[in-house]
């Protein structure tokens, strides 16, 4: 039997993957587990974008243009306006889902050994998709003690190499919720200039800003529009995850015409996933409040419940619907892990990711995790009596 | 601005790709094309298929498994049974079209620096993925001469290296239509087992094969059961290229593990497309032999039409829905864009793809362009007297 790749051997399993057989026997035993652990909402899609599917008037499914349906792409350069990107239908490509956005974005700007500088701790699937493209991951520390705050430019510098050809950064972010200033985004820009970089900039959680501080898109920095490379994604703003519909935004032009080489090799984007998202854009100002609203809610219902439990901190996220919180325990991949094989209380667990899978340097996020707060409030509510029962009961408490 | 990745600037832009402006510009002036360039049929999606997207009953469009819908899996394993592949749903991993099923594969299996010996000519885009995996594409020519039957053993060996790593082949051939024989596969089969290879097999087109013929798959060939990786679509069999699903098929217990973590990275394979595409696998056996009937009759047409055009020559396809035909001009490339912006009979013209895209090695099929009957009889008619009489009035014409 000839030998598999390496680099699918090197690549490390998700912490939260490893855990999902656990959760699946937990279930199996009849215990209620609360899923804290991945960002899917259970926020219904919006009706606009249901019907847009049941009443579509199609007698052939066929291929959509490699660069995305016209109409579709010409709504979402408006939609880009209203939050003064001001970008053209021609500087949008449809992708496969966000996924795909940040692996083209890597295949179109890197070559083999390049390296992306990213803070940490980051959404995990930037490795698999550098790991894809041949590029190496680098990252730069946040703390939960600042409040994850944008590293310093000393920090950012110490790993400037030849190779460096880029910045990665998901705003506002998963999994910390954190939102950069003007003042880090203006920092950002600064580096982007000197060493002439590309900037990738994920800014899926673009709606889901909480404190009143402004969202900085990646766009609004002056003089780098040639740098950035804008990744979006229509999943989580309009809860259609499975459509697997994503948008790689750029003005440069060489990335452009690089991209739609990958992109009329995988000939299209899903059409029907298109059809939806296209009209998800006319979703109803009331509809997005609403969720806005719910998800402002959960977040202090969350954060409040969370700090309150002897040990635990989370700062206060100002986006996305996650938090990184620590807790007073010795190892959190073993206590969440604990959590669904060994404890339940009145019939019911918790399935947190263990930060570890978002940090890539050794040992950092040991005793954190994050809690997507994609429940209901009254789920949430549960689920904190049971995560703070749990942290009572575990045998590797560390107070 | 930073300079961009090597790759994409090396990666050939596809012949056809290259004419597509010319052809858009030969509409806005008016001009009927028949499009004989790609593998979109005009055949309506089976209805059951429609109906399932239209009736959903679902609020949340949520992730689905990053292996796919396992109902869609337990059917699909029902489907495969029914050719004699003998595979389990924990066989089968739902993937975003077939090229997604191509790519993984590669990944899974391949180091950077890997070669692959596929038969030319060839499916363009099997190069791309190539390129994205870092791995090498070795082609062995096979010549309209001879059919476009598997070149000898001599040939296979004389480009084997301690490199080699995998054979890929397509089977019904696109571009060529032809089929391979018992002898051939087990040729294959020998190789793969002498030389200790993994078998890719794209076996999209297998509902098509109109000679009576057995299909032959990679599953069939004894001794190598752990070798094959089959990659499939139900893109071409249902007239639903647009919705991206595949699968990649292997009893490889590694390979999935490998291709698994591609899958989890990229979070899932479109929702929709995989609800229509479990629905497709009812679709009624009068629909399927409708289609069947159809393309047959359109075969006859057009290898018949093609060989009746002084100088043209085209072998007979038995399967998929395409030919090579050799015609009687100095360069094919520039016949196809001559065809398109200098050309129209009748006000109508022809948009074909010059199988100069299908081969690596440079200077084949130079005469030579693939042919897709993908068109009704009656538009196929029309098409077969435009290509006469461009032909006639080609200035590069070489009888």
């Amino acid at each position: 039997m000839p030998s598999i790749s390496q680099r699918g051997i090197d690549m490390p399993a998700s912490p939260i993957r490893k855990l999902v057989p656990l959760a699946d026997q937990a279930k199996a035993n009849g215990t209620k587990v609360y899923h804290l652990n991945i960002g899917q909402p259970d926020v219904a899609t919006p009706q606009v974008a249901l019907d847009a599917i049941r009443t579509m008037d199609r007698s052939v499914l066929e291929y959509s243009p490699s660069e995305g349906i016209r109409s579709f792409r010409e709504k979402l350069a408006l939609y880009y306006e209203t939050f003064k990107i001001h970008v053209s239908a021609d500087d949008i490509i449809i992708t496969t889902g966000g996924s795909e956005a940040v692996f083209f974005s890597f295949m179109a700007a890197l070559d083999p050994g390049d390296e992306i500088i990213v803070p940490e701790p980051a959404y995990a699937n930037y490795m698999a998709f550098a790991i894809s493209a041949g590029a190496v991951i680098k990252t730069v520390s946040s703390t939960i003690e600042e409040g994850f705050a944008l590293p310093s430019v000393e920090k950012f510098e110490a790993l400037i190499t030849p190779r460096t050809k880029a910045i990665l950064i998901c705003n506002p972010n998963n999994p910390t919720g954190y939102l950069y200033t003007q003042k880090e985004m203006n920092q950002i820009r600064d580096l982007v200039l000197k060493y002439d970089l590309f900037l990738f900039s994920d800014e899926v959680y673009r709606e889901f800003c909480y404190t009143g501080a402004p969202y900085i898109s990646a766009f609004h920095l002056e003089g780098i529009e040639n740098n950035v490379v804008l990744i979006d994604s229509v999943s989580k703003r309009y809860s259609e995850c499975g459509i697997r519909i994503g948008a790689l935004v750029t003005k440069n032009e060489q990335i452009k015409t690089s991209v739609m080489k990958w992109c009329q090799a995988r000939l299209s984007a899903p059409l029907l996933g298109q059809i939806v998202a296209e009209a998800s854009l006319d979703t109803s100002a009331e509809y997005m409040l609403e969720v806005y609203n719910e998800y402002v809610e959960r977040r202090k219902f969350l954060i409040d419940g969370l700090n309150r439990i002897p040990g635990c901190y989370s700062p206060i996220p100002m986006g996305a619907f996650y938090t990184v919180a620590k807790l007073p325990v010795d190892n959190a991949d073993t206590f969440c892990a604990w959590c669904l094989s060994d404890f339940s209380y009145e019939g019911q667990t918790v399935f947190m990711a263990p930060a570890s899978g978002f940090y890539t340097t050794p040992g950092l996020g040991i005793n954190e995790v994050r809690i997507a707060y994609v429940l209901k409030k009254e789920e949430l509510a549960k689920a904190l009596v049971v995560l703070a029962k749990a942290l009572e009961a575990y045998p590797g408490r560390q107070l």
